[in-house]
C-alpha cells in the first residue's frame, strides 16, 4: 500500500477514535434513558458535530478530497472521481439514543470508486474494525479470518421484520421461505455494525432493501476483504454516489441469499 | 423485605457475578469465532457447567429451595409451592458461540409461585439487572425509573422475523400490522434480555411465543418492579411451573399489542 494510503488511514483511525470517544462521554452525562423530545435533539446535535469534526479535519489535512456525510454537510458529488470519504457520524441513531449501544462510525474512503480504507468503530465496546485494501481486516489488532463458504440453513440472517410485511422492496412470501431456511435471524437496527458483523461470523447474511453510501462504505471494504460478498439485490456492484439495496454474506450463503431477494 | 430475602439476594449476587466472570473468561481463550462444532461443545460445557455451579451453591446454603434449570439438573416440580429457584445458565446460546456478546445468565427466585427476586446479568457490558419485590429495580447501581405510558406508533418491538412467516403460534397477518405500526423492530435472540430491555426503556415491548420459566424467570420480576407488564397472550399471568407465551411491554403499548397477540 502506498505511503500516502498510510498516512490516511492513520489520521482516519485516531479521527475515529477520538469522535466514538466524544460520543460515549456525551452518553454519560445523561440518564439512562431520554425522553423522546430530548433523544431527538441530542441525535440531531451529536451527528452534526461529528460530521462537522470529521469534515474540519478532513479538509485541513487533505483539502483535494472529497467527503459524502449523512448529515449533509461534505460535498455534493455526481461521480466518485478522486478521493471520496462516506462518513456515517452515527449509524443508528435510534439505538444511540435509547439504548446506548449497537451504534457506530463508520467510515470508508474510496478512490475513483475504489474502496482503499474501511472503518468502522464501536465506541461502547471500543471494537475498531478496519481494513485497507489488499491487507486484511482487523478487530482492533486481531486479524478477522477469511470468511468459509457456509449455506442458510445452518446461519443467521439479520433482516428487519419490517421486510416479511407487504412493501414495495422485497417479495415477503420469498424473505417467508428465507427466514424459514435460516437456522436464526437477528435485527440490530445499525447497518455499519450488521455489515462487519457478517465479516466477523457473528451474523452469516445482512439484507436491507435501501442504504445510503454513507451506511455501507466502511463496511463493504471490511467484509470484502476477508471474502464476504456485498451487491445489490441484483448481484451488481455498490456504487458509492446512490442509495442501494444492499446484500451481504459470507460465500455460499450469499449465493442462496440472492436467490430470495432478486 | 425480611431478612431471610436479603440473605438470598447477597448470596444470589454474589454467585451470578461469579459465573459471569467465568463465562466471560472462557470467552477469551478461544479465538473471535468457533466452528460450529466446537461451538456446540463449548456451549453444552459451559451450560452445564454454570447450571452445576449454582445448583450446588443453593443446596449448599438453602436445602430447602427448589430449582428449575434449562440443563434439568434442578428438580422436577408439580407446583410452585415453596421457594424455587428458576436457573437460565446462558440464555441466548447462539449468541454466546458466535457473537460472544448478547446472553445472559438469568434467576428468579419465587415464593410460593409469587417472584420475590430477579436478577439477569449481562457479563460481557458487566450489567447486573436485579429487583426485590416492592423495593425498586437497578441496573448495577442506578435505579431504573418507573415505565411511562406510550403507544405502539412511538415504540421498537422485540420481535423474531420468524413470527411474521406461517407458524402455529401467532397470527402472521396480525404482527405484519404490529410490524407495520412500530417505530422500530429488533431481535436480540435472547429473551432474559429482551425483557430487561423493555424494563430500561432499550425496548417498549417483546413479543415471543414460547418460553421456559428459566427464560422468563428473572426478567418478569424485574419489569414488573418499574411497572411493565408480563403475561401470556391471553393477558393471563405466568406461571412459574410451565412454558407460556410471554408478552411484555410497558403500559400503553401493553395493551395495544395485546390486541395482535390474543
Amino acid at each position: 500500500m502506498q505511503e500516502v494510503w498510510k498516512e490516511i488511514d492513520v489520521y482516519a483511525k485516531q479521527w475515529i477514535k477520538e469522535a466514538g470517544q466524544h460520543l460515549v462521554s456525551s452518553l454519560k452525562q445523561s440518564l439512562i434513558i431520554e425522553t423522546k423530545s430530548n433523544a431527538s435533539d441530542l441525535v440531531t446535535n451529536m451527528d452534526r458535530e461529528i460530521e462537522q469534526f470529521f469534515i474540519e479535519k478532513i479538509k485541513d489535512t487533505f483539502p483535494e478530497h472529497y467527503i459524502l456525510g449523512e448529515e449533509g454537510y461534505g460535498d455534493e458529488l455526481a461521480s466518485s472521481d478522486g478521493v471520496v470519504w462516506l462518513i456515517d457520524p452515527i449509524d443508528g441513531t435510534m439505538n444511540f439514543v435509547h439504548q446506548k449501544r449497537n451504534f457506530a462510525i463508520s467510515i470508508g474512503v474510496y478512490e475513483n470508486g475504489i474502496g482503499k480504507i474501511g472503518l468502522v468503530y464501536d465506541p461502547v465496546h471500543d471494537e475498531l474494525y478496519h481494513a485497507q485494501q489488499g491487507a486484511g481486516a482487523f478487530c482492533n489488532d486481531i486479524e478477522i479470518p477469511l470468511l468459509q463458504p457456509s449455506q442458510v440453513s445452518l446461519g443467521v440472517v439479520a433482516v428487519n421484520a419490517t421486510w416479511l410485511t407487504d412493501n414495495p422492496r422485497l417479495d415477503m412470501r420469498k424473505m417467508a421461505q428465507l427466514v424459514k431456511r435460516a437456522r436464526g435471524t437477528r435485527s440490530y437496527g445499525c447497518a455499519a455494525l450488521e455489515m462487519v458483523y457478517v465479516a466477523t461470523g457473528r451474523l452469516d447474511a445482512y439484507v436491507t432493501p435501501r442504504l445510503s453510501p454513507w451506511d455501507f462504505g466502511g463496511g463493504m471494504i471490511i467484509v470484502e476483504e476477508v471474502g464476504g460478498k456485498v451487491t445489490t439485490f441484483n448481484g451488481d456492484p455498490l456504487r458509492i454516489i446512490e442509495k442501494s439495496s444492499v446484500l451481504v454474506a459470507r460465500p455460499g450463503v450469499y449465493e442462496e441469499v440472492l436467490q430470495y431477494v432478486q
